[in-house]
């Protein structure tokens, strides 16, 4: 079967359209292993926040009344009742001219209405507070509920949690949270040169790259990386791995050896083991040409390009967005920065083009980009490089000076 | 002992000096577990990459000179030796006027200094390959150690962990890289209103916040939170909790119960555990003015405003560079972004002030912040939050449609 190339656009819809994100499928974690994670539903208050009238001042509470007209030449005289203490339940009432004794965050005792704050009064001993300022209804407190009533959604399905966030469903006395399950990413590099790092290079061999750098891009996407491994350039052997992995992983990318037949496997492959198969082959991008999208069973099964520098700049594209969607974190891919080319970029038009740069902020306070020196795809490309600037399809390059669209790595 | 309330900017220089960062403290962790990790070292070749000559397309490794002044109408003839096969050692030699099969990726045989591709050739049938076009001395290869020569520098120290740079790790064979450790953070909140999220609220009892926001603003920024449960406002009980603590962590967080004691507490233990002991009493900042910061062998102590929202504003301002300068990561906070404020902001010259606000992209394609409606350090003011607009100390607010600097949360 052949299929055309198709656009970065195209290829985004098609993969949209295909794979839908079930958001309901979510599990509990603990309120600290919850930060960077996202909400599965509403989070409710179970009970009113504060869950008692409260002083936010130090202070005697009081009934409000009693303190009208008090001045500094004719205090209200009120007789002290006891004494909150932190944290404990005011077991005591405040009776007409009646007052007690309220720290910050105490609860007002029942019949109090107001509190009045230390500096504005004084103990004369024997059991009497002069008050010489009158306050208003519940004046310096915090009504039962007034914060969050019982009931109430505090954080919306789809949050992404912070800090704060963790703080506010502690304050809700929440200990475990529902988050939106990490999709689980099976990644199997297909090569026979191929050899797992920490083994020892036979003449030849390579060791593996792209299990490494896509598992790693998986887990900075809010993914789980799955490391299935190395498999040799033979169909069946990648078939029997692919159909393994849709078992228990959600998504699956099968990364190239630098043998031409491999690609060929997958995209067969694919089509084998079901409809509709293989939705695109080969996409207008540069690098990252022969890559392959397939649905088995409603997951997507991807052939990635195996030239290191191409598998970063597919996954980065095409695969990334499908991850953080189905992670929860915002539709798209990262948002690009814009920085200053320094040199003039030469490009074909009808395809994109993503070119390893460097970018840093310059004295005039801009950020600009500076190609990597070295051959396109090679190692030193990679390591000194901090971000992809995109060509667009419809050019033929970027001018020195011009702005340009850069995604950071 | 009474301290002069200090400036943010104060703070920040005493603590820098204070608190030099031991840079050789690090540990050795897996590829996998070090994307966002810095490396401790530089990080350098074993061996060079590639290890071997070869291939950068799929055709016939020759002798350069063979092919000179071949053509369409006049190709050269040379006799096929072998085929090398990917990830395998080619142990045969290239004799003059002979040629080997090698596909992208392949070894060169010995002998051999170019490669034709593959489309330039013509299998003639008994073992001979028509090459219609000249190559010049190791066209279509990479020479061993082109990339990357054994011994050179890959990744300086200091580097934060990308996916791509896991990708350059594994093609130099690494299993394992040495990262600046985290530093361990102990945090304990103080209070006797205090109960752990999870437990029963009693009458006058609030859950306890700060543990949790804390801690996870501590994982945000690279650190390993020490979770130290909550102590009752007592001295005793909060010094024997600092000093167990200052045995295994490298930073300690207290964070004050609403009671007015504990600040107090907080300070004079600081100066009983050892010289230098408090240096910083009051910052001028709004909110967390009652911060302290001290130095006990060495360790930083700092005692945290209770009060939620406060609590959050001094992390942010104060200890997150700390902490971050500590884990390796770059100096200062995150960087502020550029937001136009939607109202005007009041504020009391001589000190920061910090507002919640909902920060988002407007119509007009620019960053805007707008006001968290509610009460200041309210629960809902955090859950609406996503940032804080900081008004200059030598300002009295901020201008509606003026731009301002926004820490996102």
């Amino acid at each position: 079967m052949l299929l055309k190339v198709k656009d970065v656009t195209e290829v985004l819809e098609i993969m949209e359209e295909q794979f839908p994100v079930n958001t309901k499928d979510c599990e509990k974690v603990r309120l600290l292993d919850a930060v960077g994670r996202i909400t599965a539903a509403h989070i409710k208050a179970a009970a009113d926040v504060p869950g008692f009238d409260k002083s936010v001042v130090d202070g005697y509470a009081v009934k409000a009344r009693d303190t009208f007209g008090a001045s500094d030449s004719l205090p209200a005289l009120l007789e002290k009742a006891g004494e909150v203490l932190i944290g404990k339940e005011a077991v005591f009432e405040i009776k007409e001219g009646g007052c007690a004794y309220v720290p910050t965050g105490g609860m007002l005792p029942l019949g109090s209405d107001a509190v009045v704050m230390v500096e504005d009064t004084e103990d004369l001993g024997s059991e009497t507070i002069a008050v010489y300022r009158p306050v208003g209804p519940w004046q310096n407190t915090i009504r039962r509920g007034e914060d969050v009533s019982a009931g109430q959604v505090v954080l919306k399905r789809g949050t992404n949690l912070k800090p704060h966030h963790v703080g506010v469903m502690a304050s809700l006395g929440l200990e475990w949270v529902e988050v939106i399950r990490k999709p689980r990413v099976f990644i199997v590099s297909t090569g026979d040169e191929l050899i797992p790092p920490g083994k020892e290079l036979r003449p030849g061999g390579i060791w593996d790259i792209n299990s490494y750098s896509l598992a790693a891009a998986v887990l900075e996407d809010g993914g789980i990386p799955m490391l299935g491994g190395i498999v040799r350039d033979d169909r069946a052997a990648i078939r029997t791995k692919i159909e393994k992995a849709l078992e228990d992983s959600d998504l699956i990318l099968v990364s190239g050896g630098s043998s031409a037949g491999t690609r060929d496997y997958t995209a067969a492959i694919i089509d084998d083991l079901g409809r509709p198969g293989v939705l695109v082959h080969g996409i207008s991008i540069k690098p990252g040409k022969p890559t392959i999208i397939g649905s088995v069973q409603g997951k997507p099964v991807i052939g990635m390009p195996g030239q290191p520098v191409s598998s970063l700049v597919v996954y980065r594209v095409v695969v990334s967005p499908l991850i953080r969607r189905m992670a929860g974190l915002d539709q798209g891919q990262k948002e690009p920065v814009k920085a200053v080319c320094d040199e003039n970029y030469y490009s074909a038009p009808g395809r994109e083009e993503y070119l390893m740069v460097t970018v840093y902020r310059a004295e005039d306070g801009k950020m600009h980009a500076r190609p990597v020196p070295g051959k396109s795809g090679m190692i030193t490309t990679m390591s000194g490089a901090n971000g992809m600037i995109v060509i667009p399809k419809n050019r033929e390059g970027l001018y020195k000076d011009e702005k340009a669209e850069v995604i950071l790595l």
